[in-house]
Formats: C-alpha cells, sequence, structure tokens
C-alpha cells in the first residue's frame, strides 16, 4: 500500500524559490573578479537566473545538455548554476587548476556545449582554442565595460545575456532523478571521471548538510565559502546556505589570509569553510597583525588532515572552533564531520580533542563500513586498517558513461579507494589511500601518518612517504623531504624526529631531500609522479634498518 | 538525462538503523505505564523491534496491513512502531482522549487487525469490545507479570512475543512511497479521516525538522516528547531524535509538572516538546517549589497559541527559550516555527518578541501562500487575512479510502481551513479557523484574538467567541465565558477590558458566563457544540451597541 502524500520532486529549483520567497532580501556579498564589493540578493538571484536560463534557451541548449563553468566563487557563478539546473540541463564545473590536457579531455568527454568563465581564466580557454569542438559559446561572467578588454573572438558577455531576456523561464517540473550537475574527479590514476549529480542528490544532500552535527546552519549564519564551487560543489553550500536563508559571502579569486579576513571582518561571517592551507594563512595573517575576527564562530576543514597546532590555535587564540570534515566528489561530498558526542565530551580535554582531529562521524544519510579484502566487517576498535566503503543518496552509483565500469559492491556500497579506521566512539580517521599504503612484511604501513609527522619538524617543507620495492619485506617505505626555504637537516635529524612517535618498523630506512615535490590540481601530493621517479630507487637493495616485526 | 547517483530509497528502517550503528548505547529512558523509570538503548530498540516483527509476520501481518497503537509515549510504543513501520505495515495511532465512537468509527474504517494497547486503555478495549471485528488481536504493552491482572480475554502479552522471536527480520527493500503510518484528524465536522504518511514523507519530515531554525537537534541533545505519540507523531521526535542520536526521555502517561520537571532534572533534558498547558503546569510548579531545571535550554510549544506571559516567565525566569510551532496531522506535522531572523533580531525587544508570539516561518520543504476566496494571492503585509494553503513532500494529498474528495487546489496545495496573516518578516499568524470567523458588515473578525485577550483577563479561566446570526451586520461576535473558580463579574466588567486593544466593532455585544466550556479531544474548544447551544441565542435580534465599519 502506497502511502497518499503529496508528490513533490526533490529539485534544487525549489531551493532557490524558497531562498526568494522568504529570504528574498538575504544579501549575496561578492569580491568581484573585477575587483570591487558587489552585493546581491536572493531575489535578484531568482530574477537574474531565470533570465539567464531564457538566455540558454535561446542559445539553443536543451535539457540534459552539458553547460561548463570555469569560474571562482562569485553571485554570477551562483546564476549560471541555478540557471543551467534549473531548466534541467547539466551544469559541469571545471578546475581551472587542472591541467590544459586534463581540462581538454574532461570537455570533450562531458561534450559541453556553452562554457561560462571568469576573465581571469580567458588565456586558459585561448590555449583550448580549436581542441574542444563541442562548445559552442563561451560566456564571460563579466559586464558590457569589462568586455571591451577582452580579446577572445565571439565571446558573449554574461550581462547582456541577463539582460535581453525575461524573467518568465520555467524551472522544475521534471523528475527528481534528472541529472543536476557533473564533476569529474582528478584521480591519480587513469582518466578522469565524471560524477553525474541529480536534483535528488543535491536536495537531499542540502538536507543531510543542515544537520546540527554537520553544518547546522541557520537563516542569521554568515557563511563564507572559501572552497570554490568546482571543488566539490563548494561542499554544497551554494545550496546548503540558500535553503535556510543564511547570507552568502564569496570570495572571489583572492584566499590569502588579509582578504579573507577582511571578508570575515567586514560581512560579519560567522561560518566559513575552506582547506587546512586557507586556515593557516589566515591564521599567519592574524598573528602578523594582531587582528582578531569578532563574528566568526566555526570553520569546516576539509580536502586534508588539519594539524592540531591549528585547531588549537583556532580555538585558544581566536575562540573559534575548527570542525573536521571528509568527503568526496563521489559523496557530494559530504561524508564525516567531527562533531562531538557525549562519550567525546566525558574525555579529557586531550583524548577529546585526539577524537575531534581524525575525520569524524557519519550524519543520517551516509552510510560506512570497514572491510577486509574479501569484504568482510572489521572491528571498529580504532586500530584495525579496512577499506572504506559507502552508501547514500548522494553518493555516486557509477560514472558518466560508464567509465571505470561497476564501482559498487555487493550490497551497493562505493569503495572510497581510502583505507581507514573506525573508533569504539565512531571516529574515522583516514589511514591512507588503498594504493599509497605500504606493505611491509606482510603488513601495513600508512604513509600518511608518517608524512604529517615529519611536516611537524620545524625544517621540514613538505614530506612524502612512497613504497619502494624491498627484496625481503616485499615493500619498505621511502620518506622524501622539502626543506623549507635556507634550511639544512641530515637523514638521522630527521629519521631521529620519528623515534617513539610510530612503531619502529615503520620508521623509513631512506630519506631523499628533494627541491621540489609536485602537487595535483587539487593541493595533494602527485603520488603517482613520486613513483615514478623514485619509486625503483637505490633502496631496492638495502637492507631495511630495523625489523618490520613490531 | 538522469544522474547517476545511487538508489537509496528514504525508508524509515534507515533511521533506526543509523542510531543503532553509530549511537547505539544512546539511551532511551521511559516513565513506565507500570510506574517504575526504565531504561534501555538504540541497539535495544532495533533488536526488540525486528524481534517484534517476526512476532507480527507469525500473528499473519503483512505488509500494507494496519496495526493500531493505543499507547503513551514509552519505549516500548516506540519499537511497535518500529516493527510496524520496518515491515511495511501501516503504524495506526490512536488517540485515547477520543470518545469511544469516534474510536469505533476510526478503527473500523482503518480496519485494523492488532491494536497494541496500555494497561491503562484496557478498559476502553473492553467497552469497544464486539464492535471492532476487524481487530483479532489486542498485545498490552507490559511484561508477563503486570499480565496477572489484566482481565481482558485473549491479551497478549508484548514482552512474550518479544522473547519468543528471533533478530533476524529483514526491514525496508520496498518503494520509498510505501504506506508507513495512519493517523485520523479528529476534525469539529464531519466523520475522522485518515492521513496516510509514507515512508519517503516520514524521513523528508524528520530532515526537515532537524534544520538549525526548525529543532536543530544534536547528538549531545537529551530530547523529551510530552507531546503524545497519538497526537501528530509527536511532531516527529520519535524519528528526528534517533536521526541525531540524541537522548530520548518518554514520560508515560504523567505529564504534571512535578513529574516533568523530575524527569527533566534527572536526565538532564535539553529540549521539550509540548502544548501550551503542559508548560503553564511545569511553570506552576516550579513556582510553587521554587525549583529551576539546570539542562533545559528549548522548548518547543504548539498545538494552541502560546501565551505571551509564558513566554516571557520561561526567559526571564527560567531562562529557557520557548519557540512557538504550527503544524497539522496533514502536515506530518511541522508547518512553521518561530525562530528568529537577522530582521527581527533588529527590532526592539518588545516588537522581537510580538514577532516570535507569531506562529512563525516556513522552512524550506514547506510551502505556504495566504489566497482570497478566488485563490487569488493575497498581500504579506500582517494586515490582509487569508485562507492558508501548503504544499511539501510531508503534507497530505488526498485522505485514506478517499474520505472527504479532492482536497488540493488547481496547483497542488492543500487548503489548511485556517485564516492566517503573514507579516512582511515571513512570520505567519493564524487568525482563526475559516468556519470560526465571524463576518460581521462585510469584514472579518477573528474569534480567537478576542479569546486570547478574554484569556488575559485574571478573573477568566476559559473564553470561547462564536458568530451569531445578526439581521443588520450578518453576523455579530457572541463571547462566552467560563470564570475562574470562586470569581465573579459583570459583562461590563469583561467587555471594558477589551476597549482599546481591539477594533470597536469586534468587542462583542453579548456576555455569556456558563459554568463549563467543553473542549475537545485535542485540547481544544468544542465551537460546532457551542454553536449548537448558542449559536441561536436571544441576541439574534439585539442591536450592535457599536458600528461594525472601522
Amino acid at each position: 500500500m502506497l502511502g497518499l502524500m503529496q508528490n513533490w520532486p526533490l529539485t534544487v529549483d525549489r531551493i532557490l524559490t524558497h531562498a526568494k520567497t522568504w529570504h528574498g532580501g538575504r544579501e549575496i556579498v561578492t569580491r568581484s573578479v573585477e575587483g570591487a564589493v558587489v552585493r546581491t540578493t536572493y531575489t535578484e538571484l531568482h530574477e537574474r537566473a531565470l533570465k539567464l536560463t531564457n538566455a540558454l534557451v535561446a542559445l539553443g541548449i536543451e535539457p540534459g545538455d552539458r553547460v561548463a563553468t570555469l569560474a571562482w566563487n562569485t553571485a554570477r557563478h551562483m546564476e549560471a548554476w541555478c540557471a543551467v539546473m534549473g531548466m534541467g540541463a547539466v551544469c559541469h564545473t571545471l578546475n581551472p587548476r587542472l591541467f590544459i590536457e586534463q581540462l581538454r579531455y574532461i570537455i570533450n568527454h562531458a561534450q559541453d556545449r556553452i562554457i561560462f568563465t571568469d576573465l581571469s581564466f580567458l588565456p586558459t580557454l585561448a590555449k583550448l582554442r580549436g581542441k574542444i569542438p563541442s562548445i559552442e559559446h563561451v560566456v564571460v561572467l563579466t559586464d558590457r565595460a569589462h568586455m571591451a578588454d577582452v580579446a577572445f573572438d565571439g565571446a558573449l558577455c554574461f550581462e547582456d545575456l541577463v539582460e535581453q531576456h525575461p524573467a518568465d523561464a520555467l524551472w522544475g517540473g521534471f523528475d527528481e532523478n534528472t541529472a543536476a550537475g557533473l564533476c569529474y574527479t582528478s584521480g591519480t590514476t587513469g582518466d578522469p571521471k565524471g560524477v553525474l549529480y541529480s536534483h535528488r542528490s543535491n536536495v537531499l544532500h542540502a538536507l543531510l548538510t543542515l544537520q546540527a552535527d554537520v553544518m547546522g546552519l541557520s537563516a542569521r549564519d554568515v557563511v563564507l565559502p572559501i572552497v570554490p564551487m568546482f571543488h566539490s560543489n563548494a561542499w554544497g553550500l551554494t545550496l546548503s546556505a540558500p535553503a535556510v536563508g543564511a547570507k552568502l559571502v564569496m570570495p572571489g579569486a583572492k584566499m590569502d589570509g588579509a582578504s579573507i579576513y577582511e571578508l570575515i571582518e567586514t560581512e560579519g561571517v560567522t561560518f566559513a569553510a575552506a582547506v587546512p592551507t586557507v586556515w593557516e594563512r589566515l591564521l599567519d595573517h592574524l598573528r602578523a597583525t594582531g587582528a582578531r575576527p569578532t563574528s566568526l564562530k566555526r570553520v569546516l576543514s576539509g580536502g586534508a588532515p588539519t594539524p592540531e597546532a591549528l585547531v588549537r590555535a583556532f580555538q585558544d587564540e581566536l575562540d573559534v572552533t575548527v570542525s573536521q570534515g571528509w568527503g568526496m566528489t563521489e559523496m557530494s561530498p559530504l561524508g564525516t564531520v567531527s562533531a562531538s558526542t557525549p562519550e567525546a565530551d566525558a574525555l579529557p580535554p586531550d583524548a577529546r580533542l585526539r577524537e575531534l582531529l581524525k575525520q569524524g562521524r557519519v550524519p543520517f544519510g551516509v552510510e560506512m563500513k570497514l572491510t577486509d579484502e574479501a569484504g568482510a566487517p572489521l572491528a571498529h576498535d580504532g586500530r584495525t586498517f579496512g577499506h572504506l566503503k559507502v552508501r547514500g543518496p548522494a553518493i555516486a552509483r557509477e560514472y558518466f558513461k560508464g567509465r571505470g565500469g561497476d564501482i559498487l559492491d555487493a550490497d551497493g556500497f562505493l569503495d572510497t579507494g581510502d583505507v581507514a579506521t573506525i573508533d569504539p566512539l565512531g571516529f574515522m580517521q583516514i589511514t591512507d589511500r588503498a594504493k599509497d599504503l605500504i606493505k611491509s612484511g606482510g603488513e601495513w604501513i600508512s604513509s600518511i601518518e608518517i608524512e604529517d609527522l615529519v611536516d611537524g619538524h620545524p625544517k621540514v617543507a613538505l614530506a612524502a612517504v612512497i613504497g619502494v620495492p624491498d627484496p625481503k619485506w616485499e615493500e619498505r617505505p621511502l620518506l622524501i623531504v622539502k626543506l623549507r626555504a635556507g634550511e639544512h637537516a641530515t637523514r638521522e635529524e630527521v629519521l631521529g624526529f620519528l623515534e617513539g612517535k610510530i612503531a619502529r618498523w615503520w620508521i623509513p630506512d631512506e630519506v631523499l631531500f628533494v627541491d621540489e615535490i609536485r602537487l595535483g590540481a587539487t593541493g595533494k601530493i602527485d603520488k603517482k609522479r613520486l613513483r615514478e621517479l623514485y619509486g625503483s630507487s637505490a633502496q631496492g637493495s638495502a637492507r631495511p634498518l630495523r625489523s618490520p616485526t613490531p
């Protein structure tokens, strides 16, 4: 027997209409790419996006067509999203940090028909000219005045498109499973693969993030998404904020400490989201200037582990709570958040902080399991490494056009590719990417754990650990270190720093000092490249200095 | 084009499994009907409910069958809900405050096959014996020891059913639109009508309530649903609390001030929900004893307007925030909550409080509009009365078995039967039930507004206003007053109290002092009965004392 409740498809346009109707005057403030801080509202966003939908239709875009964006976080970028999704076309966010060749591959694979872009990315698009034949139009997210400087044949002006059309477009009215967004994961092996979000997954994801132990946003919050819209949908904030009517502050291209601090103070930001390096830079700026944020209450930090010193500094010096988050493009991206629990609150302060420094706990709507190689469940004891698998309504079931084949297990769980532990309080900690784990003497060594420790050495700028072949132990860890400018250090000095902090057989046998460790487009160490360069190093024949059995 | 996200049906069992898996040790504390305070956990709830599902299957229950409950808020009652919904049967909550004849009608209309009931309601069921032929089994929510006192032939013992079956039942796996719950509205006209909730509507409703500006519950909250599970699903708390892993405290049959206060203090309750009379009684108790709640932060008050004095007393004397809520059985029941906004916060304190005393604002997931008789939208100016209509994924589209016919307008909105205003800040205020409004000289008079004022008179225990026929003005308001015990008052005294507080033509012409004003099963004034008794009173020929034109 079916229930008798209303048929109300979960489509993204409903969030925008809610924001317009009940929070219409609430501002969206943007540090524009052109320079000025500009202000709009949810009412204006709604109206302008409706006009833009009509413009897209006039340009021949139909439901299901892919429309790309290559842009910073701005109100215009949001308007493009809303216009595309509202009409049932697919908004494809491009990561400008990708290499040209990757962008070319992705645009061609997605068969994007239009690209919305900022002035700052026109040189990138110029390099792609002639290589992305599906693109019919480039729309520059600017006004007529700034188009004068644009030396890009045939480029259209965003403000012209908005002005030339009426706001009478109709949004929604289709199946809630209709595709809404597309984002490619830049995976370190193989070609990038596209995650095709649906309206349903986007709306449910917004609701999942709104739980108090995730983001807990209110109409009284002022939200600053520093994490880019091309990085896993700005962690969903461009929908979560309008769903509750929170004021939005968009940082545009400037993510340095001074610019971010200025926005926080002048706009009264209460909640912000970014990767740890952004918080490091903000902290550096605040320490250098003696300035203190007055409105900021909580920041969400994700994309990489957040150092303990940073969390303590925010808490102790700024009275700002840092919540860890973990997720994936395939998860929309919400996975876990390190919200406390009564059990964690009952621990002594240092033990509590150790819990909160883990990647966190799953909210309702994300299922998570830890398994061995055969798929059997493993203990949540905080020590046992296992493959981390996830299931939920905002998690991918396959990649665009079938890339990568069947990616779910028999129970419908997606293998995250991460190896992790889950402790008795339910806090998950990423141990490593499965492919970056080092298997030594039949046991696993976490490259991340060693890297995090070495990164804490005052002379070290960046550390990376890869496995190198070993005739006796199968693999042994090799430590690759880039020192801070002007510093010198010896192998013994660096390895000695690890003594007593990890099991002796985890300590690498050799240290390679290098001038540069290349990062991928998402800011993570490119281990594939390190393995190519150093994976069959001279160490192959060296004996481990210590026994790999505990 | 459809998205490629996982198929994860929104079924209620997923909430229970989440609570068990990630908050398994969190307690559910019950003041049992038998007397003792008993403790269980989400893990035990899950396991016992699975066993009970097997027991239901053994008793012949199949998906789609209706299983009724006539019970107070207890962990056993929750276990019954979970067992029934988890297997795809329909949990039908019966309101024990209904008259026997109404219960008979409802049970027969629903064709319930089993009734779960508390010891305290066996006398009620005894009166129904022989009149509810669809009922095959009565299950008493108690243990074997207490069954000894049960003089009800054939009654089954709940604990026996749980003990006799294994916990290997399978839940879910069906269409998310499958019926999950059934609740009849006790409407003041016509026969009761059943609202048939679906799994999807229940899960979405839980997510909607979890928004910060609605309930904002956390795993660190301790939640006390005083509002009964038979009263619009305890406002959804029996699903919202496990979804976030909040500790639950169930008050059983005792809702007096002393009992509630004791539970709040001994269990550390942070959030509680009830109708205003419960809060009045709690306040009376606290004032009488000088006791103060130490853990309580926020209460949700709904089902009737909450008096200003109560809100002020909770804030000033107890440091507890009272949020108004408004909803309907047809809305699962979430409609509005009086959460503040930046605009309301900017008002002077008294003006801000006046906003927060209204029924509140809609969260995302509830659409609301105000229309005239013809369905045209009316201004949100805080003055214009209009018919209040609602749309959303947790709102009924029709009643069980088609009762009441087509209930949606052309745009799919349900007419709430209420007349309301919406102000420029988006706060909605119920003016009256449409059928209780008084039409005088072509203008509307709100019976509720006059009642609320008169209820504030120190000598008045309860006031009711109904329209009586008037040859000149069509209708005029008649004020019916029950005085507090031992008090005396004159017509002039009561009417004089209204001078200056409402438009002169709203002031009733006559006052009827009565010994009793009967309340319906949901605690509201039975105006249908008042109209039968007094609606064609002697006043019919009396001239209004004041001109009805403003």
